[in-house]
């Protein structure tokens, strides 16, 4: 099936909710549907889609995998408290580092991630709510680029681990899949979703995984969370489309107290992007570069050297790993 | 001995080398002395000061190690020669990479380059000259250096396998040990020296293999030696202290043709300093740091990304390995 790109000069969020809402409530009909809510504004706009459709039908779920960001996993959960919208709190950390143990190459880490998320956590959660239906925040650049080879192809209920021949009657619903970023964000709004929620930049499934080279461990997870931290502060008025921090596996020589400390690096990269297809860097100011080196090496534990990312999308990607 | 400091206001360029031309012929009478010029501005200097005292009883030897830049070697040997000076040409390339094969810790590969340099190399052009007096670039930042144990100690005796006690009468000889970077431009300004050797900004011993993260192949050396011309190239003018190119160990991911590519990413550091001890990066202007990043991400085979180092020296060093 051809799928028809919804173009901001044709988008009225209004309407479109409207649609999107009485079609889910058509396809679900008496059922009940599942969605993991990751707080990004794509999973967040079909979860608030899915709640007005279906209202406590809906079964939510926020699955902590120990690789999201300072105190993300309780202010999402929140967030939708406070718009009525219950959502379950699943601790899966310890399972998915067991996963990542030992895993250095970008592909399996992801492939780990992936598999964990559904395999061993979301496919057992959704056969046991007995719901027949998946939401999916799927948006239209996603389809793009699954079209192009850059990502890698999502057969959602393979997956799950879920047959399709024997489990006749599954079925995925992806409402925003017509829309980019940009149309998402303002079918958030429309919606009621807090600014913080429905402005948030892209923060990608494998979360702070793909923002460590190298191997994934609570304690690197550690270092670049506060170094993200940091970045978030200090660019959240930049405006930019997506700013974020990497920890390099590369050591570098430093110096502290007049002697030599071979330590860690951390790359700054933030983007001017509408569409995540391409990108450049932002300009940010010299002021705001140096408090940022600044921050990350006197704040954050290990690290001598801080990189700011100059190279355009293509032939770079918005992520490293 | 306690080594006394020429501050810049103390120091008389003219008067500064009449001293030292004078004190080197006293010290080496009618014998001969060896000098390993690198090109840089500090044994520069000090082969024009032995030149001066010497002429031809002064024998400075290039030696050729497959790390150094672009045409380097033959540029330095022809600026010399059209200063009256004969400098003979070691190819030794072969040497330092087969002692670098397979290190990656940064301290084993300078400690394979030093040992390479003086042991295989230095060590026995020294005994096969037959002097008995060594010229070395030494200058006071070294000096600081190596007593807060930033640098190592160098006993460039025992460096050379020459046994102190036994070879009586072996004499180092360090005209400008008494000076910081910019008294040593100020004095080869003096001598004569073309501007671009007196100006040179730093490219320490180590050279390209200290711009290499990871192990030290032809092929890697290639890589950094290619991002290290565009660099000079695009900030020669920038009037910075010093600039220079890393290739990192770290692979990114990257997108050609639509397509993702895993590879490569060099980072460029430019410092403001005026003695090596502290530094901040220079204030690059947007279109100099996305001019770096196109050129290098076009014309260096295989880098898809390119950072800019943003860390003030301390923490960071001027150089990563």
């Amino acid at each position: 099936m051809k799928i028809r790109e919804i173009r901001l000069e044709d988008l009225d969020p209004v309407a479109f909710i409207k649609t999107q809402v009485q079609e889910l409530k058509d396809t679900v009909g008496d059922g009940t549907a599942v969605v993991a809510l990751s707080g990004g504004v794509d999973s967040s706009v079909v979860t608030m889609l899915g709640h007005r459709a279906l209202g406590s039908r809906l079964k939510a779920y926020f699955i902590e995998n120990g690789i999201m960001r300072t105190g993300e996993p309780q202010a999402i959960v929140a967030a939708f408290t406070r718009l009525g919208v219950r959502v379950q709190l699943v601790d899966a950390r310890a399972l998915f580092f067991r996963a990542l143990k030992g895993i250095t190459d970008p592909e399996e880490k992801r492939e780990a991630i992936t598999q964990t998320f559904y395999k061993t956590i979301f496919g057992p959660l959704v056969k046991r709510s007995g719901a027949r239906f998946l939401l999916q925040g799927t948006n239209y650049t996603d389809v793009e680029e699954t079209v192009a080879g850059i990502k890698r192809q999502h057969n959602v209920l393979a997956q799950l681990g879920i047959d399709t021949k024997k489990a006749y009657g599954y079925h995925v619903l992806e409402p925003v899949i017509q829309l980019r970023k940009t149309g998402v964000r303002m079918v958030g709004k429309a919606l009621g979703l807090p600014k913080a929620i429905f402005e948030r930049p892209p923060f990608p499934g494998p979360a702070l995984a793909a923002r460590v080279i190298g191997a994934v461990t609570p304690e690197r997870v550690a270092t670049v969370r506060a170094a993200t931290r940091i970045v978030e502060e200090e660019l959240a008025r930049s405006g930019a489309f997506q700013y974020l921090a990497i920890l390099h596996e590369d050591r570098v020589t430093g110096i502290r107290k007049g002697k030599r400390e071979f330590g860690h690096q951390i790359e700054v990269r933030c983007w001017e992007s509408t569409d995540a297809i391409t990108g450049t860097p932002t300009h940010l100011s010299w002021p705001v570069l140096e408090r940022l080196a600044k921050r990350i090496t006197t704040e954050v534990k290990g690290v001598v050297s801080v990189t700011y990312n100059i190279t355009a999308k293509p032939p770079s990607t918005i992520e490293a790993v």
